[in-house]
Formats: C-alpha cells, structure tokens, sequence
C-alpha cells in the first residue's frame, strides 16, 4: 500500500558522528514495502492513505533479538522461584504438555503483544516447526527463525531437529518477512561432536547461528568441569563462530570472553529483564560496548520477563548499569535505541532492510502518540523512549510496508480470538 | 457517589500468613467515600453507578511515597549527565526560572501520569506553597505534602519556609485528602541546628517528617567529614526520627544505619529508577525488609526517573535485587505490591484509611483491564502487575469514593489544557 506519514517527529539516523538519531519533522512516503523518500514526495506519488502524524513520534521498528514467541501462555506461571523449581517443577512440565497448536497460540499472543508495543521483528528459537512461522505468516510480522537443536554426537534425535530445521526453511521460501538461523540451544544441551555438526553445516548453508551462551553461573561452571573452557571458548573452538553468530545473555563473561566475541564479531543479545528475573546477574554491558561489541536487546520468552515489551527492556538497560557502574554516564538512551534497532538489524543480517528510516530499507515502523502525561512535554524524544514511555503510547505499526495496528487496533490478528485460545491452553496445562 | 462493581477480580488482604494478597472474584460497594461492603450489599443499598468488572482486577490505588511533583515539565531535560551537570548544569537553572505558577502546572501533569497509571495517593516534597496543594484539590488526588526546609542554625530564611509550612497546613484543614509532614531537604541542606528546631517543631505539632537521607556516596562523605557521622545517625541525634519519619532513598546504608531505622521504626522509601539513573546504586532493600524496616516505593521526580509510573517502579523494585544478589527469592511480586500499597499507607500514617481494599477503608482503588495482550493469560494476577504490567492497563481510578478517571478519560483534569502550559514552560525555561 503507497503510504504518506505528514508532519510526524521522526528518528532519522544522524549524519553526526557522535549522535545516533536526529529527530526531525518531516514527512515519509511509502511505496510498497519500502520507504521511498524522506521530506519530498517522489515524482508521480499518489498515497492510497494518508497518515497525520501531528504530536506523535516516528521510530524505527523495533527488533526482539531474542525470545521463544510459543511461551507467551506461561507468562506468571512460576515466578519468585529457584532457577530448578522454576525449570523443571513448572516450566518443563507444561512443554511436557504442550500441542503444536499450543505452540501457534501462544506466538500469535506473543505477537500480538510484541506489535503493541511497537516490535516489527522479532529473533526466536522454538521447539515445534511449522507453528511459530504461521504465526510470523499471517500476522504480518518479521522474523528469524531458529528450531532449537538439542542432541549429542551423531544421535537420531539431534540429526532429526536438524532436518526439521531445514524443512521449516524451504517451506517458508516464499515469505520475505521470514528468515532462518541454526539454533543449538546450549552448551548443556548440545555436546562438543554435535556443535560441531552444526558448525559445519551452518557454514555450508551459509546460515546465521542463534544460540544461548554464558546466561548463569551453573553454566560456566559445568561448562569448565566437562570441556575445559569457558562457554564462549567452546563455542569457539567448536567452530560456531566462524559462522554468523548471535548469543543471546553473555551475563557471565569474563575479559578473555569478550576478547573472543569483539574479535569472531559475534552479535550479543542482552535480557535484561530475564538475567534479572533468574538471579543470573547483569551483563557486562558498558564493557562490551567498549570493546566494539555488537550488543542488541531482547526479552527471552514470556516465563522469564514476564512480557514482550521492548520498551520496557530499553529502560531497563538504560537503567541498570547506571546501577552497577554507579555511573550516569554509563548505558545512554541514545545507546539503549540502537541495541533496539539498527543493532538488532546487524545481528540478525537484515540491516540493509530494517532497523532504521532510511529511503530503500522496507517501511517497519512505529509510531507513538505523545498526547500522554508521561510523554508530556517532549523535552528530548529519544530519552523519552528509554526513560518515559511504558510501550501503550504505540498508535500505528507498518511491516514490511503493510500496516498491522492503527489506533491500537491489530488490523491482522483477532485479540479476542487468541485470548480465549491461550485461556483454554491455560486451563489445561498451566494450572 | 455510591458505586457498585460487580463481578471482579479484586486483590484482597489475605487471612493467610504467608500472603499478603487474596485474589477473589468479588462485588464492591461504595457508599460515600468508603468502601462500605464486600461480596453481600449493605441493607438498602441502591447504587447511583454500576461498573462492570468482569475481565478487570481490582487493586488498591498505589502509593507514590515520594516525589516532586512540580518537576513533571523538567522530564527529559538532562539525561545521561554527571550528577553536578544534571543538578548545577541543567536543574537548578530552570528552577532558578520557575515561577509558582509553573509549579501547579508541573504538578497538574504529575497528578495527570500518576492517576492514568493507578497512583492514588502521593507523598510530595514541593518548593512553591499552595501550588501543588491546589493541584491536589482541584483533581481529587489524596497527598501528604512537605514544603521543603532549607536552611541553617536561626537563619530567617528557614524560618521563614517553616512558616509557609505550617500557613498551608492550616490553609487546607478543609480538604479531608490532603495532610502534612515536615519537609528538612537533606542532611547537605540543612544544618544541625537547623534539623534539631525541625525535629522539636514537629514533635510540638504532632507531625510526621519526610526528607532526603543517604541517597549518594557523596553525601555520605560529606556527612562524614562535616559532623562525624553517617545521615542516619545524624537525623537520629537531631532527634529526628522521635517523630514519624519517612526517609526517601537510603541506598548508601550500612548494617548500623539499619539498626537505627529499625530501633526507631523508620519508614524507608526506596526510589529505583532514580537511584539508578544518578548512578547512586541500589538500596539493600532485602536487607532492610530482613530487618523488619518498613520499606515502601517511590518514583522521585520526573527530573530524575523520568515516568511517575508507579507500575514501572514495582517492576524495578521486583527485579533490580534479584539481579544484584544473584538470587530468584530476593523481592518478590508481593513483596512490591505491598511495598506500593499498605507499607506506603502506613509511611504515610494513612493505614487506617487507604492502602488494601477493605471495608471502613476510603475507597481508594485502580481497575485494570486485563484484555491486553501483555495480561493474557491470567496465570497470577499478583506477579503479572510486577512483571508483565506497564501502567496502561488502568482503566478506572476512584479516590476517596469518587471515579476521577473513566476508561482511561480523566474526569477531573484538562489534559488538553496542561499539555498545552507544560509545553509553554518547556519553551520559556527549558530549552
């Protein structure tokens, strides 16, 4: 659909070298799926609809560099618990229970929720093939797509998660919103012989490897006491790194980790909210940052946040190593909207269609009606966003070009529909 | 205005010890201000208004214990800044500029964000006497205001702000929301004597005490170079804590400072978001609670947080302590719950009349829409207002018996009208 944004405050990227965004009124054209020009229209265009964009606020869509979309139903279900009473006396449990169509509800409400507050793409890794990628389907939404591999040495069942992975990819050829990584789990779950499988496979199908690494002190230990080495170095000397990695926590790090990352360029995903909610600790955020580190933000799935609202996230990293480093000067705003956006886009190889209003880039936008107490007044828009808005101040949402939420009503996805779903799920497998 | 709502799930004080909540799908009556009945209608009770409940929770509206209200035009101003940038840089300027006028303004926005995001009740350290007190009254809130006291020795400008205290004490006796504590700022801007005349006045008034203690390192320092002691001891041999006394932040505290606020059963409040956005740390909350301290929540001024979003600190509060002792068990949801509710009613020496949902209690009350994505399932209403809420899920808010917001539209306040003043404070003195 042809698009015209007029009059809106938009976060255009900076052409200063030490700002990131440059807030600008102006107006947007969209032209199909992607953003055809900023301020003049382009010769010849005629909007199919008109957006007024007085008193709100134009942001990039936000990118959700790692969650587990199926889990939004388990939200609440164990909280305030030891990480094993957490795991296996609930968590486990209910997977244990768990349907594929299970699975589809519980994506389409994490969706639902992730379009709300103005998410247009999202990292996942899941269990059930075939279900979070419908999801990603008919809502409209962005995504990459990670099945989780979990095995040992040339086991059947690790063999056969691999297969499903690539029978999820070539099914969903056809969609241009839908991407897909490897996704070994964990240096717990998958041995040393399976990640290197998976290793090499990563590099002759040229694919991205999504992966949890370093998330708690448990880890790191066992990781030490069987290999060796830390995490990062297995996964390095696995070979994993010489692929496009994203891992996702990185809490418990060491220098010799972090030198490893900068110098494989491994993307890192932050959680803030999860790392907490655990008891695994704060990432060494400014560290990495320091060192050149791509560092983006996610929320983990449902039943460790317990939402899947990135604005909430920026806060919190805009916030918590403020804390840790007893520093103001520590994590920015300005930081905390890249590890959101144009970060996320790096991470996940989309940056040259997603993660920043530029012309040429597909149109994934938000944006957010400043006509709010909170918001009020509009001192500095990009503090705001960190420090100010709570993610209900997203009015509008376009992926892809296509617009999914207007005046907050999801224009893709039945809400009713998947309440009384995950409800029903509720009934039967959380209580 | 007597009010029934019917047929909702309504947080209830438990009867059980280890709980603080009983979620219970209920009928409440309102007559008057009170609460006059739960579950069976009082004889002969015809109500004027009946708000359906069904699909909403009902909690206790929250209590913000302390902020400055008047700040709410400042939010966004001075970011990510050294301390001395933030408070000598950019702060104290504007307010150099500020007159009382901007104060209501200011206080209006403040009352605005903190109703649309279920606050019901605040606790206020304000510069420009009868401004927020206007404010408050013209909009149905309930506060306890403290004019600030600067000032050293017998010098006439303390004296001086002492008066204006007790001239607006005396000058709203009429409204039954507002009361009034002593406002000493801080052991940095008040001297000993100072603070010993404070203390003997409000023991002859019989009024509690609100004020800055031990909020950063520097202070504390300070403290200790000046008169040889920590803030808390210095606040205890001043005499200070003979009275109420409610401290905002107490982050740099030792295991003897707590001893103290115990002994002398002081009410703490810790202010998260403030705290970690100045890089003064994080309050040791759990140790304080261990202790038996009464420790309740605040979001401080929108100068330094910068939402009044109670929601938001209750977020923080439940996951910041988890994260820096590395444990799951540390604060749970309930612990911030009662932390903005009842612990605060009681900081503020109004237990007996807000604070939980009971019957005798003014009807100080916030309902929430569950229908929003983030709120879906409904696993535990309890974790899900830590963890999964962000504040725009109130829907109604009812204080001292009467609805001050309908589906999300303020009955008592033009917004329209403060976003305009706000934005004109903003261009005149902010820019």
């Amino acid at each position: 659909m042809d698009i015209k944004i007029e009059n809106i405050l938009a976060l255009l990227p900076s052409s200063e070298e030490d700002r990131a965004f440059t807030p600008s009124n102006t107006d947007i054209y969209i032209k199909g799926r992607d953003i055809a020009a900023i301020g003049d229209a382009p010769e010849g265009f005629t909007p199919a609809k008109i957006i007024d964009g007085h008193g709100k606020l134009l942001i990039p869509g936000l990118i959700n560099c790692h969650t587990h979309s199926y889990m939004a139903f388990m939200r609440n279900v164990a909280d305030d618990l030891s990480f094993d009473e957490w795991l296996f006396g609930r968590i486990s449990k209910i997977e244990d229970n768990m349907t594929d169509e299970d699975a589809y509800w519980g994506a389409m409400l994490a969706i639902a929720e992730m379009i709300k507050s103005g998410t247009t793409c999202f990292n996942d890794m899941q269990m059930n093939i075939f279900m979070t990628t419908k999801a990603v389907k008919e809502s409209g939404m962005r995504a990459v797509i990670s099945r989780g591999l979990v095995g040992s040495g040339d086991d059947e069942a690790g063999l056969n998660r691999l297969e499903q992975a690539y029978r999820e990819r070539d099914a969903f050829k056809d969609c241009d919103r839908l991407s897909f990584f490897l996704g070994p789990h964990a240096p717990y779950t998958c041995d040393e012989a399976y990640l290197k499988k998976i290793a090499a496979e990563a590099k002759r199908e040229h694919m991205g490897i999504h992966m949890h690494l370093s998330e708690s002190r448990n880890e790191i230990e066992n990781c030490r006491n069987t290999y060796g080495c830390s995490p990062i170095e297995l996964a390095r000397r696995t070979g994993l790194f010489d692929s496009h990695f994203i891992a996702a926590h990185c809490v418990q790090i060491d220098e010799d980790d972090m030198d490893i990352l900068k110098k494989y360029n491994v993307n890192v995903v932050t959680n803030p909210a999860s790392n907490m909610k655990l008891g695994n600790g704060f990432a060494p955020v400014p560290e990495m940052m320091k060192k050149g580190i791509n560092v983006c933000l996610g929320t983990d799935g449902a039943a460790s946040n317990n939402s899947l609202n990135m604005i909430h996230e920026m806060s919190l990293a805009a916030l918590i190593h403020k804390g840790t480093h007893l520093s103001p000067l520590s994590v920015s705003a300005e930081d905390t909207l890249k590890m959101a956006t144009i970060n996320g886009a790096k991470a996940l190889m989309l940056d040259d269609i997603t993660g920043s209003i530029e012309v040429g880039k597909r149109a994934d936008l938000a944006i957010l009606d400043l006509k709010q107490p909170s918001m009020q007044p509009v001192n500095n828009p990009v503090a705001a966003l960190s420090y100010s808005a709570n993610g209900s101040e997203v009015d509008t949402v376009i992926i892809n070009g296509e617009p999914v939420m207007e005046g907050r009503k999801l224009l893709t996805i039945d809400e009713d529909l998947i309440y009384s779903e995950n409800e029903k799920i509720r009934r039967r497998i959380c209580q």
